[in-house]
């Protein structure tokens, strides 16, 4: 075993139009309280000697369980008025993974795509099978109302009625329902590295609201919203899903970064402001490299983030 | 408008444990015409002034109809005895993609794929989600029967009961069943480029023999089975999915070529031979690159592949 090295984490909770004029004392606290909860739960896994998966799992259940973000509790509502959630987690060492998809009624998915990473053959399961692993593995199984909330019941009107180009999206909801309104963006996520200098990326998210026909997103895809490889570092993606599908962003960022030489966040400026911008993508992402230098950026106006570096210094950004 | 190029296709029809010894004369020539038939259908869309989605959607359904290949019908059967199905479909100019997966009645998911990248927001759509597109799209339904075969029904007993570690997988099966035996290998897909230059890739899959919970495997994930660029080329993959997932694959090898300058071919040897094997991982893929080169590259001891090039020249292949 080589020397311990300092541990060191970054998480998001969602990148899109995050508006400063719109966003009010008290719900920006809000925000930044329980992002201050999610990492610094991630981050005392890694002080105890847990290891990197093990953190980011910690770090994303907090903001599953925050009625703030989409994920978990509080997620998006589907066309049909269900929620369906996606997560999926990768070690950097090893390259292993699991991912799950079209889950409702599990009340962590970053725990089930933990446990099919740890525990199955399989990398991604979708849907009632999915479930079946789950209860299999003896997870607690929740009803799918348990994920509901007011606001996004709300939210899902609005952009029912906008998707059909009834209306536009109100302007005279409330500021919560302001930072909210944004139907594409606010996939949670985290990277770490742990005292091993293992690295690890998750990402968990209800995906679009107002989505239809079993859509998938970009967080349960390897290489797309999440990606991990301890040779270059980690990734977690939020944004427009099918265009960080199509970019096969978390990769690509990587392998500009070990294919070029470049560092990690210089590859990640690059393609998030160049060639991800121009082929329309909305969004950002966190990281983390193998030295535990830590990767911010997103081309939209806002994104929830905070960290704490090796040198137990922390912070939470939610603008550029 | 630019000048006409000549276009070209290369297809593969799975990758395996295909022992020379074992394929009799009669069930090689079986393959061989029925690759013939698939890559003759897509290059014929080609020179008819098709683009290369549709010859890669047209090469396919040659092999989803055809028995002998894991796809559509003949397609392995899942742990529940049902049949499942995953395909994608992605164009190198504009990086637009469609992928389904968990498809039981639709004939060809490939064609549903490609409907899914022309007609709907999203990029991935799975299960009961997906067929409701379908309906909507006003496809012809099949029983799920309409996939199943006896030769796979024998297979998945066998793998069932080797999978629980009762019996070694049988070696008193006929030539044919010995020739299907792998139960991770044979997806289909194809790679063309047409006469603007512009490339398309797509695969096929009923994924892995006694698939549980819903497996996702590589096929319907854009960068891991399926990936096309017109700046570096189009990749689609077969082999163990897990591991082509872990590896994103074919968007890997795209990396590989863009960002180091080296060449489609070299990149995809590299990897395929070098840390795709390395990782555990094994198949191939067939691609080609914006110059109208055929790649194609397997670790297995064999891959059933076909070709047709810029000068018309076409060939089958199954061994190294």
């Amino acid at each position: 075993m080589g020397s311990l090295r300092k541990p060191a984490i970054v998480i998001h909770g969602g990148a899109g139009t995050i508006l400063r004029e719109r966003l009010t004392a008290e719900v920006e606290a809000a925000y930044r309280s329980d992002l201050e909860a999610s990492v610094n739960a991630g981050y005392r896994v890694l002080t105890q000697g847990g290891n990197s998966r093990e953190a980011v799992v910690a770090a994303i259940r907090v903001m599953e369980d925050s009625p703030l973000f989409n994920a978990g509790h509080g997620a998006v509502f589907t066309h049909e008025g269900t929620i369906e959630l996606d997560a999926a987690v990768m070690e950097g060492r090893g390259l292993n993974a699991g991912t799950v998809t079209g889950i409702r009624h599990i009340k962590n998915p970053i725990a089930l795509a933990d446990r099919v990473l740890q525990h199955s053959p399989h990398v991604m399961l979708m849907g009632e099978g999915a479930e079946h692993f789950a209860r299999e593995q003896d997870f607690e199984f929740v009803d799918n109302d348990y994920f509901a909330t007011e606001r996004r019941r709300k939210q899902l009107e609005q952009v029912r009625r906008a998707d059909e180009g009834l209306t536009r999206l109100s302007e005279d909801e409330d500021d919560l329902d302001a930072a909210l309104r944004d139907k594409q963006h606010s996939t949670v996520g985290a990277v770490a590295i742990d005292s091993q200098g293992d690295i690890a990326a998750g990402t968990s998210t209800g995906g679009m609201t107002n989505k239809r026909f079993g859509r998938v997103g970009d967080t349960p895809i390897i290489g797309a919203g999440t990606y991990a490889n301890n040779a270059v570092g980690g990734i977690s993606a939020t944004g427009h899903g099918e265009f960080i599908m199509r970019a096969v962003l978390a990769h690509d960022i990587c392998a500009r970064a070990s294919y070029t030489g470049i560092s990690l966040q210089a590859a990640t400026d690059e393609i998030i402001a160049g060639k991800f911008a121009d082929l329309g993508g909305s969004g950002g992402v966190v990281g983390m490299d193998p030295d535990a230098n830590i990767v911010i950026s997103f081309n939209s106006p806002g994104m929830y983030h905070a960290w704490v570096d090796v040198n137990g210094r922390s912070g939470t950004g939610i603008f550029k």
